[in-house]
């Protein structure tokens, strides 16, 4: 839909107010009345912007999804550093962002992943493809730091990207858990390991 | 308190209703309603086993993880196979126990560790206490494989454990949204390597 830019203003108010509900109460622990209030938009202005509760949801993890592809092309692009450098950067980042304190802890896969997988197929999806493309980032900033020689040659880009996507999202639902960064520093040392590896066995059938 | 045989009867049903429902919706996706309806209990008899939802739900935690380390004790105590051997076949039971399907999707840690974190820390503490528990477990077992020389020597025990638990949750967290277990048989791959790595880099200050 064609947008004025007031009414571009208002959807994102609603969009980032409920992001900050949503991050800290869950998508289903966040009632509509909540983000009205917050936000300061009336029900019937709601519903101009989105169909339904679910619509929100969608729209609020699509824009997840591409400002976190915004912050990725910055993180990548800042001069300095081979391809090591840059993806120690991105990891790093799940740590300590001096702008948004840490990726781990603002992070909606690991707060909305397991929610939203089994709550509705629609939410489910757009957040996998979102993982799926962040995934294709991570392997393509591997696949640089192999050609410029900063990361061994081994396992395959694709595999390795994977493997040390899981292990950090594991360490930030248990940052989460714990309260501590205990978990993400263990990762962080985990990460500079796993880069030296050369080989995964196949998987037993 | 002390119960009768009924009445322990009557609390296991409850809970073991609302660990079904609460694998499916979260924690705060079910309501106390449903919980009555699907267990058949009337909401005075509710109340005389759980002063609260959350008591019902500290309850059904702890009952998890207590059930849990039983199952630990039956897979690690089984005959046969080496330290290492042990340690996969727990790994490989996330993926398929034949008695339970894969531990990795009926594992409230999973499931209820980023909702819960930021809801109750009464129910926070439980899961983190019980993750703690089984990483003493996996610790331990590690440290078997390390005297019967079927775990290489190399990143301390309690190190190498974490790192392990954090991967598979991660790759339990991307299973459920991908509704794959490509994620699971990675992580699989990616444990055989882990255990030959000799050292992890101290994290960077």
């Amino acid at each position: 839909m064609m947008m004025t830019r007031k009414a571009k203003a208002t959807e994102r108010n609603i969009l980032d107010t409920g992001r900050e509900l949503v991050l800290r109460k869950g998508f289903v622990g966040v009632g509509l009345q909540e983000i009205l209030a917050a936000s300061g938009v009336p029900k019937g202005s709601f519903y101009h912007y989105f169909a339904s509760k679910e619509a929100f949801g969608h729209a609020l993890l699509q824009q997840y999804i591409d400002d976190y592809a915004s912050r990725l092309d910055h993180l990548f692009a800042e001069d300095g550093g081979n391809g090591r450098d840059r993806l120690m950067r991105y990891w790093r980042a799940w740590i300590e962002d001096p702008e948004l304190g840490g990726w781990a802890d603002r992070c909606l896969v690991v707060k909305l992943a397991a929610e939203v997988a089994d709550l509705s197929d629609d939410l489910r999806t757009v957040l996998a493809d979102g993982v799926r493309r962040l995934l294709d980032r991570i392997t393509g900033i591997i696949e640089r730091g192999r050609a410029d020689g900063s990361i061994p040659e081994g396992v395959s880009a694709p595999s390795t990207a994977r493997t040390l996507y899981q292990m950090w999202l594991g360490a930030a639902l248990l940052a989460k858990l714990s309260h501590t960064q205990d978990p993400l520093l263990q990762a962080l040392a985990a990460t500079e390991a796993l880069l030296g590896v050369t080989a995964f066995p196949s998987p037993p059938a």
